[in-house]
C-alpha cells in the first residue's frame, strides 16, 4: 500500500492507485492504460474507517492553528477535508488528494475526510477576479456578466443551473408522460413571417434569412403528424429593449397539441405539466432552493382564469390602476392582476384570456363570442408572465380570410398553409420562457441572472 | 343514451357525451365548459365489449361489398375500424367517432372497433401532393422535401422521427445518470474564432455577429463549474457543400467533461453512452425499426481504436486503397475503416484516434508521443464519422502556445481563455450529430431524411 501510495506521486498526471476499499483489484488496473479508481462525495458516507481517493475543486480553505480545512467540491457534492499540517492548495485550485473517511456528524453528508496526500492538478495563474469563497454572493450584474466564467462557480450561482436542469429534465419527461414527441425545427427560416416584428437578418449563402421567434408555424405543422408534439430549442427576438425580463436569445419550452375543444384544453394540460414540473424541481432541488430561502408554494390544480377585460376592471376597481389603451396589458397590470390571484384565490399562477384580436398573430384563433377577443392566454407567475399560448386556427379558409384581414402575406408562408389543405384537428398550444421561470422562482432581479451566457442589445460575451 | 349520442352530433364542434364505460359520471361533464371522454387507441385492448369515442386521423381506407374498413390514428397508435355501411370519409381527413371494441386477435392490438357514428372534424380541402396510404412509400428525395408536411404523416417517416425521438430521450435520461448536468449555451456569438471556417453571419443591432458551429467554448468553460455538462442544441455550419452526409443546421448531442486520465476516459464514457441510448432505442422503438427491416446490432463494451496511422496503412494493406495525402480521412477511407473494424472485429463502431495537430482545432490537447498527433478521436457508425471528440488543452500556458503555433488571434476569446487563468482540470469532451446517427440506423440515404425541415444550401423551406 505504501508503495502504491509512493508510486502514484512519483509519476505526474499518473495516479493510478486504486483505493484501499475497491474490491477486486486485478493486474490490469496498473497497466499503463489503467486508472485511478476515483471516489466520489456522494458514496463516502458508506465509507467511513476506508481510504478514499477524491478529485476535485478546492472551493475554500481555512486554518486553525496547524490544521487546514477545505472544501472539496466534485460533479456530485461538496465535501470538507481536514489536513493536520500546511497543504498549500489555495481555493479555487483542483486537486487528487487521498484520505480516510471519518463521521461527522456536523456535517450536511455525515462525514469528513483526513487529509492524506494532495497534489494540485490545475494551479491559479493569477487570483480570481472576484471573490468566490463566502457563503454571501450578490455581486452587481455587470460584475457578475462580466465575469462569468468564474462567477458561475460560486455555489449560489451554480444553483440557478441546477434548478435550470431540474426544469429542463422535468419539462421533458413530463411532456413525454402526457404522450408528446421531442421534435427539433429549424431556427433558419426563409421568411421572417411568423407574425411578429423584430426578427434578426442572416446571410444565408447568397440571399438573406432570418433567425427564428419561435418554433410556432413547424409545431403546429407536426400536430398534423403526430398530434402531441414539444420541443425544447432557441428563440431570437431582436428586441432593442433593455428590461429585467427580457433576452434576445432564449430557450422556449413549446408544445402544440391536437383534439382540443377549446383552449381550456390546453391552459387544463399546462396546469397540469407547471404542476409536475414545479413538483419535480421542489422534490429534487430542495438544496438548491435552499440557498435562496425559496420554498414553491402549492400550485392549484384548478389554477385561476381571468378574461384581459376583467383584468382591466379588477385593476381599475381593486387597486385604482387604468391599463393604458395603448397596451393590452402592461407590467404593472400583470402585476395587479398577479396580486389579486394571490389574495382572491391563493395563488401564485393566473390565466389571462380572451387576448385582443389585433395584438394576437394571424394564425390565433378568434373568439366566437367576440371576433375582437381570440381564444389566445397567457400565463402569470409571481406578476409576470411566463407562458403565452392559444388555440390556433385550424380551418384553412378561415386562417386566409384572417390572414387577409390582419394583412400577411402568404407569400413564402406556402408550405404552412398547405398542411391546413390536407386537414388538420383544433389544435393549440404554447411557449415558455425557461429562464423568466428561473428568475421568478428565485426571485432574481433580472432573467440575465437565469441564463448561462445572456445576450442583449450590447452584451455578446462571454 | 341515444338522447345524449343524438344530442351529441347536434352542436357542432361539441362532443360532450361520455362514453358507455366511463365511472363515475358527473353533473358538471354535461356543463358548458365540460368535455367529451376521449378514449384512445392504446387503451381499446382493455375495453372489448365497450362503446367508445375516438378522435384521429383516418390513415387508409377500403370498401368490401358494403362495408368500410377505416384505419385510425391518434398519438397513442392505430387501429381498424369497420363500418358495416359508406361513411364517406377519405384517407387524411380527421374524424370524431364512436363504436364497439371488438376482439380481432389477427390485429397487432388484438382489437378493431365496429364503427357507429362519424364525424368529419377537418376535411380535406385538396387531394394531398403524395398517396399516404401505401405501406411502401419511396418518393424521390426532392419530392419528400418539397412536400414535406404532407409526407411527414406516413408511417415510415414518421417511424424516423419517432426514433429521434428516442434518440433524445435516451441522451437525456443516460447523460443524467451519468452525473452530467444539461445546460443551455448561446448561439449567437461575437467572433467567428472558434477554430472552423464557414461561420453564418448576422446582423445584431448595430454590429456584426456569428451562429455558432458548435457549444465548443461554453460547454470547456462549464466543466470548470459543473465538472461534467451536456447540451443538445442547433448547430450551424455555412459549408457550401451538396452531399448526403451534411446539413447546415442540425442538432448535436453533446458534452465536456472533467478528471480524464486521457482521452481513453472520454471514449470509455462515449461507448457507455452510446451503447445505452441504442439499447434504449432498441428497447422502445422495435415497431419502428421494424418498417425498416432493421436490427440494431451488438455494441461491443469495447469499441476497437485505431490510430489514424495505423488506418492508413490498413486500407492501403487490406483494401489496396491510399487515403489522400491533402486529407487526414475521406469518406472512402472511412468506410474501409469500418469495414476493417466489422470484418476483423465485428463491431459497426469504431473510434479513430490521433487526428493530425494540423487539422485539428486550436484547443485539442497534442499528443505527447507524438507532438504532431493530437489527443483527438472520431466515432465512426456503418462507414462514417457520427462523433468527433478529444482531450482539450486544460493548462492556460500550453493553450496560448498553441494558440500562437496555430496563428489564432486571442481576440475575442479572452472570456475563454480567463477561464483557465483560473484552474481547469483536465477534461474531454464530443459533438454527436443526432440526425446523421438516425440516417445510418436506418440506411437513410441522405441525412436530410432524418432532419424534419432541412436546411441546405438551396433549400431554406419547408
Amino acid at each position: 500500500m505504501m508503495y502504491l501510495l509512493f508510486r502514484s506521486f512519483l509519476f505526474r498526471n499518473k495516479f493510478e492507485l486504486r483505493s484501499a476499499n475497491s474490491t477486486n483489484p486485478n493486474k490490469q488496473n496498473l497497466s499503463i492504460r489503467s486508472k485511478m479508481k476515483r471516489d466520489l462525495v456522494e458514496d463516502l458516507s458508506g465509507q467511513i474507517g476506508k481510504t478514499v481517493n477524491l478529485k476535485g475543486r478546492i472551493t475554500n480553505t481555512r486554518k486553525l492553528g496547524s490544521i487546514t480545512f477545505g472544501q472539496l467540491f466534485d460533479y456530485t457534492g461538496s465535501v470538507q477535508i481536514v489536513w493536520e499540517k500546511e497543504v498549500g492548495v489555495k481555493p479555487g485550485e483542483v486537486v487528487e488528494l487521498t484520505g480516510m473517511v471519518k463521521e461527522d456528524k456536523r456535517s450536511k453528508t455525515g462525514v469528513e475526510v483526513s487529509g492524506e496526500k494532495v497534489k494540485i492538478v490545475s494551479k491559479l495563474v493569477e487570483t480570481p477576479p472576484v471573490d468566490l469563497t463566502k457563503s454571501k454572493f450578490e455581486p452587481q450584474l455587470s460584475t457578475l456578466l462580466d465575469h462569468r466564467t468564474t462567477t458561475l462557480r460560486h455555489p449560489k450561482i451554480q444553483a440557478i443551473f441546477k434548478l435550470y436542469d431540474l426544469l429542463l429534465e422535468g419539462y421533458e419527461k413530463v411532456m413525454r408522460e402526457e404522450g408528446f414527441t421531442e421534435i427539433k425545427t429549424p431556427k433558419i427560416m426563409e421568411t421572417a413571417s411568423e407574425g411578429g416584428a423584430n426578427f434578426f437578418k442572416l446571410e444565408y449563402f447568397d440571399r438573406e434569412a432570418y433567425l427564428a421567434q419561435s418554433p410556432q408555424l413547424y409545431k403546429q405543422i407536426m400536430v398534423g403528424v403526430f398530434e402531441r408534439v414539444f420541443e425544447i430549442g432557441s428563440a431570437f427576438r431582436a428586441e432593442p429593449h433593455f428590461t429585467t425580463r427580457h433576452v434576445n436569445e432564449y430557450t422556449s419550452l413549446d408544445a402544440e397539441m391536437g383534439f382540443i375543444d377549446s383552449f381550456r384544453d390546453v391552459t387544463a394540460m399546462l396546469n397540469k405539466v407547471v404542476k409536475k414540473v414545479f413538483t419535480h424541481i421542489e422534490e429534487n432541488g430542495q438544496e438548491y432552493l435552499n440557498l435562496y430561502n425559496i420554498k414553491l408554494g402549492k400550485i392549484p390544480d384548478k389554477i385561476p382564469h381571468l378574461k384581459l377585460a376583467e383584468v382591466r376592471e379588477i385593476t381599475k376597481k381593486e387597486y385604482k390602476y387604468e391599463i393604458p389603451e395603448t397596451t393590452d396589458i402592461d407590467p404593472e397590470g400583470e402585476r395587479l392582476a398577479c396580486r389579486y390571484a394571490k389574495e382572491k384565490f391563493g395563488s401564485d399562477f393566473l390565466f389571462i384570456t380572451h387576448y385582443p384580436w389585433k395584438d394576437k398573430p394571424f394564425y390565433t384563433m378568434p373568439s366566437k363570442e367576440n371576433t375582437e377577443e381570440t381564444e389566445g392566454y397567457d400565463l402569470l407567475y409571481k406578476g409576470v408572465e411566463i407562458v403565452t399560448g392559444s388555440q390556433r386556427i385550424h380551418d384553412y379558409k378561415m386562417l386566409i380570410d384572417n390572414m387577409k384581414k390582419k394583412n400577411v402575406k402568404p407569400n413564402g408562408l406556402e408550405f404552412y398553409l398547405n398542411t391546413f389543405k390536407y386537414a388538420m384537428p383544433p389544435h393549440g398550444g404554447w411557449g415558455w420562457g425557461s429562464e423568466r421561470t428561473i428568475q421568478l422562482i428565485l426571485g432574481l432581479k433580472s432573467v440575465k441572472e437565469a441564463s448561462l451566457f445572456p445576450r442583449d442589445v450590447k452584451r455578446l460575451k462571454p
